[in-house]
């Protein structure tokens, strides 16, 4: 049985199609099993009941064949109509995952399948995708294993005098080594004042004493993410530095012991922002607490004061305070955690005590 | 003036609203000149024949501010309608990118406007891009010097016994530390009987005497991306090694004379096909020729015995004959062109001479 039966099913359509296509859906990838090798750019899956078929160009084929599924070659526009064509068969309603799906590839689609009724099966799907099952979570496990155990050598690593840039190329350069598939995103190192800029990517500033370092990086594994944030200081940590990267770590605890199932993210969100706020940092947590982790990065909604997403068992989530202060700099702490019945399993495992390099 | 504002002629719309949301959409930054900070996502841009307006959250506020354009903000989605209706205004036809649009994202943008005319712009807007002004060649060639450098410095690397994925950790590292933002796209190290799959991924395995050792990279600078091959034999190259290696090498030179403004990308692909059908490596060239290569890895369609693209000065591609022999491995050697009037500018410029290390 695959993975999506149960959508098919609540949704009442006889086939999904899932187009791998125009921009990478990584549904593809959960619901193929085609966990290595190329992206798989251009390619589809169709999902019936009873089977999952892929649909994709010849150069793809001995990966696709890793999957054990039935594969449809194709290579030509003609060709890719006829084998979508003999992949749906006869099914009336299909399912479409619209929030993955460019306008251009649905006119495509319906060019080649002629009059159907066509279903949006995104929420569904998204649905589905949020709540991990234990083959994914291991995936997880050791995607943030990787992440946690380059952020504790960071401090190893660095230098006074030496360039963002420079961290950041060590840091994936060992997450890679440490057998990741490729980093998560772009790795972000901001030094001193640039880690007041919470989406800033590494640029020529020199460390300096004194500086706070923060890194936001993660690994790849098996095509899921990690997502880890580390702060440290460069020397003695000021006064300042401190409250500030006491109040974040405070903050991040309280969110891990309010997560389980059944809350409201948006209340875990609005607890540590008023606790946050309650100290001399009011309103500089500037963005939300959390995301969804998985087959993307930002898998999907997590924990904001804009949405009401009940947390359940099995979803995976990051966990994010942070404190920004123009001119100043930053503290994020982040972790990535498993929500079980009664509370959290956080797989990112580096410490989390104020390191003075 | 603005970048597109040919096209809001052509396709006479009042209005092009590009989202960069659901997905990236490249034209986003094409058009507003946001090169560096993060990734702008679900933020949108907003075009008239005299204005370019930057729709986005508060978080992304100070980079959207270094390109001088005006900027709207929202948090929520009815701040969102709010600002998308300011900026559209009264514009009746108004144009969309439906190849980088979801079907979800046009759903909300016609509950936003109401009644509008809506008319898909992709071609054109593809068409605008594919061609690349002075200042995208220069941020091009950029991110080309970077990953050539490296090239240069791989037989350096290599060391007998490293695993593929050791060999790409460093690839990445130096590309890091020599300038570019980021990566262009998951490394590609193949060593040995793995040289012969295309669409490899680095894995565990260990670097032996006779291995071919091929490399597959690029750089991004200010979101331009490069894309290098380079293949290399560790030890002495054998007859056949080298006799697959130099009929690789001869059909990219046969390309690279083929190609300048005005003729059909098919027609070079069918040549270099020819030329090396008529080798012992008949059928062993298994994908086309090139791709475009800009804001996208992938830009648009290159050299393919698919399509027929009229090929035009100033625009920029990958040049990527291979040979691959199931068992005993492969052959791509790759460079990025500008192409000009009576030929082709090669950016790439680290050596192609065979080097047995």
């Amino acid at each position: 049985m695959h993975r999506l039966v149960d959508v098919l099913r609540e949704t009442e359509v006889d086939a999904i199609i899932i187009a791998n296509s125009g921009f990478i859906d990584p549904t593809f990838y959960y619901v193929t099993g085609a966990l290595s090798g190329g992206l798989f750019e251009g390619s589809y899956a169709v999902v019936t009941e009873d089977s999952v078929r892929i649909l994709t160009s010849p150069l793809e084929e001995e990966s696709a064949k890793k999957t054990g599924l039935e594969i449809l070659l194709f290579s030509t526009k003609e060709e890719w109509k006829e084998v979508m064509a003999r992949a749906v068969g006869d099914s009336k309603r299909i399912g479409l995952n619209y929030s993955a799906l460019t306008v251009s590839t649905l006119k495509k689609i319906e060019e080649a399948l002629g009059e159907r009724e066509w279903v949006d099966v995104s929420e569904k799907l998204l649905e589905r995708r949020m709540v991990k099952d234990e083959e994914e979570i291991k995936a997880l496990r050791e995607a943030a294993r990787i992440a946690s155990e380059v952020a504790e050598k960071i401090p190893d690593f660095v230098v006074k005098g030496m360039r963002e840039t420079e961290l950041a190329a060590r840091i994936v350069y060992e997450m890679l080594r440490n057998g990741a598939q490729d980093e998560a995103f772009t790795t972000i190192v901001a030094f001193g004042e640039n880690a007041a800029e919470a989406h800033y990517l590494p640029g020529p500033r020199k460390l300096k004493r004194g500086d706070f370092i923060l890194c936001d990086f993660g690994a790849r594994y098996m095509r899921y993410n990690s997502d880890i944030t580390r702060t440290y200081v460069f020397g003695r940590a000021s006064e300042r530095q401190r409250r500030m990267y006491d109040v974040v770590l405070e903050a991040q605890r309280l969110a891990l012991r309010e997560i389980r199932a059944g809350v409201n993210g948006r209340d875990v969100d609005t607890k540590v922002r008023e606790f946050i706020d309650s100290t001399e940092f009011r309103d500089k947590f500037i963005h939300s607490l959390g995301h969804g982790i998985g087959l993307s990065v930002h898998d999907h909604i997590g924990f904001t004061k804009n949405y009401d997403l009940i947390i359940k068992e099995g979803m995976t989530l990051t966990v994010e305070p942070g404190v920004y202060e123009p001119g100043f700099g930053g503290v994020r702490i982040e972790d990535d955690v498993v929500v079980r019945k009664d509370g959290v399993e956080v797989i990112t495992r580096a410490t989390k005590d104020l390191i003075e390099i």
